[in-house]
Formats: structure tokens, C-alpha cells, sequence
């Protein structure tokens, strides 16, 4: 039996956003959505419910992180987990018509849910892009450049965007150790980024020294552009060529829109996000533990929903963002008049001429107020219009 | 057995918003936040999930109407279906502390269930405030005025706001009545705004013919001041009186703040929220069916969360209201600079220039074009940097 709950309680992960936190979270979001809006983007939302079965089942996260409710026709809903998936339905079924690129924003809470108490949130906003329908290295770069122009837009002086490429590492991966299962091992130990338990796992593994060597060899393809001719020379397959080649094309193009400074390449990236087939990235800031955002590009996800097609996206994480931005003083000062009755008509007056010039002001009956001495203490200034005389204070 | 689901299908009641409306909700959305903080009002979020128990109950909302689901820990959640009762959890347990007056304000999607495809949304966005704290009727008049100013800032020409008091309405039914068990019955016929029915319901009780024809005279108490007068020869109990004579001392403030050509009297308006204890109120406009808005008075939801304080608010529905002010052409145009990979670095610089004046510019690569007839025709302006000459094509 379930505990009883104190009326103040919250579920699991959920949390209350008061003024303070609220404004700064409208000041970032408003700054990133109209420059989202500048790259030519275009917002659109979702459902908070869809179905499990079709962007449920879709979506890259693990299933007992999902919320699942029943509907009264039988079927399971999901609270969306993620927005690639629900925005992925929507390309599909109502606006990718003629085969060309589609720039799709979003601006959304999405919803895990956690274990234990005093863990991560279980509900978070994300601000993001979808590119879809465009299969070039250049959409690729688009997308870092406009997150890497988001976060200088916000303020944060200091990030990094590690990028990496899922082929690449599927195509040594396949090269080295033959087959899917013992790839999925280990691409497991570097989602987790547990590199300990990577070596020795590799070091476990019945290959030859050389071999071992290269996996191990993965580990340090980071960097700038000179991790790219390492990373050519330890995959020798197709696949791992054309890999390294398109990061390559990358990195001249984040080059180009003058972003390349903030870029560390780690050829061993993997995503959280198994939905993922080429190109991946996530964004680090100095003063935060986990990534603020991350992206990439699944050139299968539309396929899913009946209309094939290349795409690459981003979603960035507005509390950690707020986290690595740090306070910064966002409130305007609310001034109050306190009226009594007989005045009411002059302070709604002084009130509307405050609010014409776009004066945040409180209008508040002397009645209502318990404790003016505390009450007094909230608000910049106050102006008292009391009784019948004419006198003022302040 | 639930039949299979197409991918493309959304859950009973939910939908997606497109650019172009997508567009329309966030100019009223900020044209409106922007004229409550005006007002002095702090804007906060709560959770989309909250305990069944404690904000559920608290919430005015029919039990079947709530999307519910279990926890890890074997409690019941429910996706909130209002706003007042969780703002009422949060001011109660970390914001409600010297008893003086507290202004919140909250822009947020709330979802309630829905029975059959084709109805009403089962998810939809309510913009509101809430006036904690303050028992006087210039709280009442303040959130009204406030609600009036709201609606002539996003256009709305035409609309109406229908006032009642439900302590009126009650203290005439317990006048006549006697018992609670009877009240009732007639309190959902008018909530439902069954007319005929109450009426029936009326002439079937077994009361003398004067005391019928006050029940059904209660229906007649519409329109302006002269409604009041009317009133209060009615219900002649101390509480209708009291009732009464707060509903004239609304209307003379609402005269003071210069709304109250757009008011309705209507003493027989009863609202579906069963916790509000005094003033409440329905706006209307024109063009639709449905009330774009409602609020009141609700003296005794702080006291569920142990801190008993009078309070007054209101909610606005965003998709009722879009409905109400019509379409508005609110989308930028975008323009368009189409590039092959060697004028990148050009293109990149042309696109900054135009972003940093506020124009939106999409920047594509030619080679993520499958037909260029047609996406040329989803742009404004397209210019073409291709090849290695200079030319350049409009």
C-alpha cells in the first residue's frame, strides 16, 4: 500500500517553476526561438499524449522510462518522451509533400521518468530544430551552427560540441569484431562513457593484439582536424571512409560559419538515442556535469512513418542551459498603489497612465492587505491614495 | 482488443499545431502575458503530472474526465486538469507567507479526458491569473478589468462577460428549498444551462405557487444594474442580500475601470468548477459557442492546503480565443539563399547580414533539393550563389 501523501506533495522528478526561475527561462527561450525563427525554422507542437505503439515505439528512449497511461478505447498513450519522434509524425503524414527540406522548431516539455527521489527531473523543456529531407553534410553543419549560435545568443561564453559519427564506429566496429552482437556491447560501454569498463572488455575479447589495439585505439580519435586522418587510417573499410570523410566535410563547413573553435571531435561519440546513422553531437558547458543538448542525424526515422527520408536535429535542454548560463537579474521591479475605496477612480487612472509606459504596477485595496508594514516591503515604491483628502504619500 | 493503429494517428482529442496557427497563439499568448505583468502579476509553472490525491481532488474537474496513471510507488497521477488548484498547492506551501495579497499568473496546457472522436480537445492551453489572499469585491472587479483589458489588447472587438454570485443563488434555493439534496439538483440544471429543464424540474416540486415563481423569476435577473434591485426583492435572507449587494458593489467598480459595458448580469449563472463560494463569471464572444474564459471567486481551496486564504481568478482558453478574434496574416515571410559548396563561405555571409536585420533567411544547399520548381515557390525572394562565378541569380 502506498504511503499517504501531504497535500504540498509533488510526483517523482516534478518540480514547480516560480517567478524568478520563470523569467529567466522566458528571457532564454525567447532569445533562441527568435533566432531559431531568423534561420528560417518553423515552430509547430505536438500532442503531450501520443500512442505507444506508433510514436512511442518510435522514440529512442528506454521503455521503462516512459509514462504509459490507457485510453478508454484500450490503447496505451505515452507522455512524448522525446520531439523528434512526434515531429517526425507530423512531416510525415501532414507536411513533407514535395520531397524538399523542411525546417521544423520546437519548443516543449518531454517526460521521463525517474527511479528515486532527488534525481534528474522527470519533466524538462527542450528548444529544438528538425532539418528533414536533406541528406547533405552541409544540413549537418547548419544545425551545429545554429545551436552554436543559440548558445552565444544566451550568453554562454564557454561550450563545446563533441561530434562524432555512429557509421564510423558501427564500420570499425563490424571491420574488428565480425557481427551486431559484440558491436552492441561495446557501443553500450561508450554510450555510458564507461572507457574503463570498454578496455577491459576489448582486452576480454579473443582477438589479436592488433586488433585490440584499434578498438582501443578508438578512444583517442579526438580532438581537432588531425583526429580525421587517424580515424582514415584505423578503419579501412568503405564504410569507415565515407565516414571519416563526411566529418571531414564538416569540419570545413563548421569552419566556414566560424563555429570550428567550440568543436572537439571524439570519433567514439554514441548517443543515448539509438535512432542515430551518421553524424552526432552533443554540447558541453564548463559548469555542468551532464551535456545541455545534444543531435544528429537518423536517416530512418521517417521511414517509420511511411514517407522515407534523411534527416538531422538538435534539442537543447533549457534548465541545464539556464544551470551553465548561471543567475542573471531578469525582473523588472513591480511599483504598487494602495488605494482606499472613495479613491479607486484615481488609482485606476495613475495605474492605466503607469501601465501605458510599460511600468509593471499593482493596484491593491488597503482592505486586502493584513500587514502593510510586510506588504510594504515587496514592491520598489508604493503610492498611497487614501481617503478623502488629496494628500499622497510615498 | 484495441483495433491496430495507423502510425500516423493521435490519441482521442489531441491535435498538432502548424506554423501558421503555431504563429497566432504565440502573438496572443505574448501580447496577453506582457499586459499581466502590467498588472503586477508573477508568472510561475507547475508540473503537467501531479498526485491524484491531494491537487486532483482539490481540482473542480469530473473524475472521468482526468487522465490518470500509476506511479512506481503505487500512487495515482493525473495530468492536470485545471490550474487554480495546483497554484493553489504551490502559493499555499512556498509563497503564501504574511497573509497579504498574492498575485500569480500561469500560461499552461491542462487536459481533460474526452469521450468520442470529433469532440472537443482533450488538451488545451489556458492563460489566467489568480489573486491570493484578497477577500474584498475590488479583487473581484480587478481580475475581470483585467481579464476585459486582455481580451480588447489581443482585438477581440465584441465580447461579453456574464457575472453571477453562487452564495446568491444559493442563499435563495436554501431559502425556498430548505435542503441541500434539492439545491443541488437545481444548481446542475442551470451549470448546464438547461432552462427547459429546470424550469420543469421547478414546477414539478412540491412548493407553493409563489415560491415556484421566485425559482423561476431567478432566471429572469439578467442584464444590467437594475438585475440587482430585482435581486435583492427576491432572496430576502441576510445572505442574499449580502450577496447582492457585493454583485453592485462589483459593478460599481467595474464602472470606475471602465468595463462595464461589456458586463451581462446574470444571478442564475452557475459555473462547472464546484469550488468557487461568491462572484463568477463567463465571457463570451460573438463568433463562439462556448465560453472563451471563466473565473471567480474561491474562498475555501487554500484552506485543502492548509493555509485558508480568499481568493479570485480566471482562466482564458487560447484556442477559444483564436477562434473568437479570426484569422490574422502573423507569419514573416521568409527568404530563401539557395548555394552549391563552393560559395558556402559567401552564402553564410549573406544569410548573417540578413538575420542580423531581423529577416528570417534559409540557407540550403542545392544539392538537398530534389525539385527546385517547387521548392522555389515556397519562398519569397530566392537567391541563387552557384558555381564559381560571381553571377548571381534573383
Amino acid at each position: 500500500m502506498a504511503k499517504r501523501l501531504f497535500m504540498f506533495e509533488k510526483p517523482l522528478g516534478m518540480r514547480d517553476t516560480l517567478p524568478f526561475l520563470y523569467e529567466m527561462k522566458k528571457q532564454v527561450r525567447s532569445v533562441m526561438a527568435e533566432e531559431i525563427e531568423r534561420w528560417g525554422y518553423e515552430f509547430i507542437e505536438t500532442p503531450t499524449l501520443e500512442y505507444y505503439e506508433t510514436v512511442g515505439a518510435a522514440s529512442a528512449i528506454a521503455d521503462h522510462r516512459l509514462f504509459k497511461l490507457l485510453d478508454q478505447q484500450g490503447h496505451t498513450l505515452v507522455l512524448r518522451p522525446d520531439m523528434t519522434a512526434p515531429i517526425a509524425r507530423v512531416a510525415a503524414s501532414r507536411l513533407y509533400e514535395d520531397g524538399n527540406p523542411l525546417r521544423l522548431a520546437y519548443n516543449a516539455n518531454v517526460f521521463r521518468a525517474q527511479q528515486r527521489e532527488g534525481g534528474r527531473p522527470a519533466e524538462f523543456e527542450q528548444i529544438g530544430v528538425e532539418l528533414i529531407g536533406d541528406g547533405t553534410v552541409a544540413a549537418d553543419a547548419e544545425v551545429i551552427s545554429l545551436m552554436a549560435a543559440l548558445l552565444k545568443r544566451v550568453g554562454l561564453g564557454r561550450f563545446s560540441v563533441a561530434i562524432g559519427h555512429i557509421g564510423y564506429v558501427n564500420a570499425l566496429f563490424l571491420e574488428i569484431l565480425g557481427n551486431e552482437e559484440r558491436a552492441s556491447v561495446l557501443r553500450r560501454f561508450l554510450y555510458e562513457k564507461n572507457y574503463v569498463g570498454y578496455r577491459e572488455h576489448v582486452k576480454s575479447l579473443p582477438l589479436s593484439s592488433i586488433d585490440q589495439k584499434r578498438l582501443l585505439d578508438l578512444l583517442s580519435l579526438r580532438g581537432g582536424r588531425e583526429a580525421i586522418e587517424a580515424a582514415k587510417a584505423l578503419a579501412s573499410s568503405g564504410e569507415g571512409q565515407q565516414a571519416a570523410d563526411e566529418v571531414a566535410s564538416l569540419f570545413a563547413a563548421l569552419e566556414t560559419y566560424g563555429v570550428a573553435e567550440a568543436v572537439k571531435l571524439d570519433m567514439a561519440l554514441v548517443s543515448h538515442m539509438s535512432y542515430y546513422t551518421g553524424i552526432l553531437f552533443e554540447v558541453y558547458a564548463e559548469q555542468v556535469g551532464f551535456p545541455i543538448g545534444n543531435g544528429g542525424r537518423y536517416d530512418e526515422l521517417l521511414a517509420k512513418f511511411s514517407r522515407p527520408a534523411p534527416a538531422t536535429g538538435f534539442g537543447l535542454r533549457i534548465d541545464r542551459l539556464i544551470e551553465a548560463v548561471g543567475e542573471t537579474d531578469v525582473r523588472e521591479e513591480i511599483e504598487c498603489i494602495v488605494f482606499s475605496q472613495e479613491r479607486l477612480a484615481e488609482a485606476v487612472e495613475l495605474a492605466e497612465a503607469k501601465r501605458a509606459e510599460g511600468r509593471r504596477v499593482v493596484l491593491q485595496h488597503i482592505a486586502g492587505i493584513r500587514d502593510i508594514d510586510a506588504y510594504s516591503q515587496r514592491y520598489r515604491s508604493i503610492v498611497y491614495l487614501l481617503g478623502r483628502s488629496g494628500r499622497e504619500g510615498q
